[in-house]
């Protein structure tokens, strides 16, 4: 399974790439979950549809733009084509595609996928088998207050208390790809990761990243500080903490 | 003198890519303004210095690693060798060289050139003559506050000031790699890039990017609103703010 996903991440990375320097901006409608579909989404989940499609659609689909395909699977693919689309149309380096295998909710998903489209690089996992960087084993860090790397959404439409987490961390960072940045955590890179925001983020967002950090050592909590579960649904959010040192809930909630 | 400079940046990425994969963690000693030098660091500066050496050292040199050299020429090599040492060491794909041509002051720089070392972009100005982006002009973006982006230097560390910002914009991003980030406000990505902070930024991170602001429309202050002049030494440090659209910095002072 996870080389079908190596090779839908692969499929998406070229489609992108092939239409560099292109005006993917244009808004295409609005996708199921009621955020405006950018061409560049709209690209990147064709692509993903073709490559199913080439396998004989061995999965279901849950997409913010599709809503939900029923290929009549057991499993269902839940993807974010464009994670970071605002990056991706700046120029910003910093999006990915995301992309998760499950059945009804979070904890049931077996398997994820996280490709970096600026710089190539892939996070994945196997429910039980722990989480791997470009093939090579992560794990999350300890917490060292002197050292802590909290990343965190901020903005007009953040609660309060996510400025309450950047003045205590030695770095807070926010780099606006939820999926790369829940990888982050995972490999040791950050301490923690919160979105506690209006509106909230997508289950598409976090499916693939959720697993990533679970095998990692890490774990996300919703914001009253129990095990985050979400539901596959199209219309799914949630705020979140995600932590690589279990302890460091305790401080921060 | 842009091509040297293209030149010098060129033998950083070659230097900091053959030693991919190794540590380059190693603290190697204090920096002439007091910041621990690590390995990286000291790499990307021989890579400059050795070339410089096979033109015939036409620039006087000054680093924060090995404070000035005289090569008794009229005009001073500005260097910043890692620009986002953190983010180099951590896997964090954004980082740069920063690389600024003057006399003795931040507002005699005639030449600057950025190179972000994880994906290759080089945005470069010569006094006069404008800003570039990988060869095209660049130009800042006027304010809207339903789309700002702003970029702010966040954590224990950062002025209460900044979290005021964080929470007014309708973005708010830190990336870490203060050259970057003012080559992002430059070329209409960002609205506004801001350190307030203890301790403040040196001039060798800014000195490149100051020059390529201005050449590109926008301005950078010091936190009383006066335009921002520094003197070129290696322990020369302030905050600032620099935006893109002058206006704004009335909305924020």
């Amino acid at each position: 399974m996870i080389g079908l996903l190596e090779e839908i991440a692969e499929a998406v990375h070229l489609a992108v790439r092939d239409r560099e320097g292109e005006d993917l901006s244009a808004e295409m409608g609005m996708g199921a979950d009621g955020t405006p579909t950018q061409k560049i989404d709209r690209i990147a989940e064709e692509a993903i549809l073709e490559t199913l499609n080439e396998h004989g659609n061995p999965l279901n689909v849950l997409s913010e733009e599709a809503d939900f395909i029923d290929n009549g699977a057991e499993q269902t693919l839940v993807i974010d084509p464009i994670d970071g689309t605002y990056n991706a149309l700046a120029g910003i380096p910093f999006y990915s595609v995301s992309l998760a295998v499950g059945k009804e909710v979070m904890s049931d998903i077996e398997f994820g996928l996280i490709r970096d489209l600026a710089n190539g690089t892939v996070y994945h996992s196997e429910k039980g088998r722990g989480a791997y960087k470009d093939g090579s084993p992560i794990k999350v860090k300890e917490y060292d207050p002197d050292k802590s790397v909290f990343l965190l959404y901020l903005g007009s439409n953040a609660n309060p208390k996510a400025f309450e987490l950047a003045a205590m961390a030695r770095r807070a960072r926010n780099y606006g790809a939820a999926s790369l940045e829940l990888a982050m955590v995972a490999s040791g890179v950050a301490d923690l990761y919160m979105v506690d925001a209006e509106p909230m983020i997508r289950l598409v967002d976090l499916a693939a990243g959720a697993l990533i950090l679970r095998e990692a050592g890490g774990e996300i909590y919703n914001t009253d500080g129990d095990v985050l579960e979400m539901r596959f649904g199209p219309r799914e959010r949630s705020n979140f903490i995600a932590v690589g040192d279990k302890k460091l809930l305790d401080e921060v909630i």
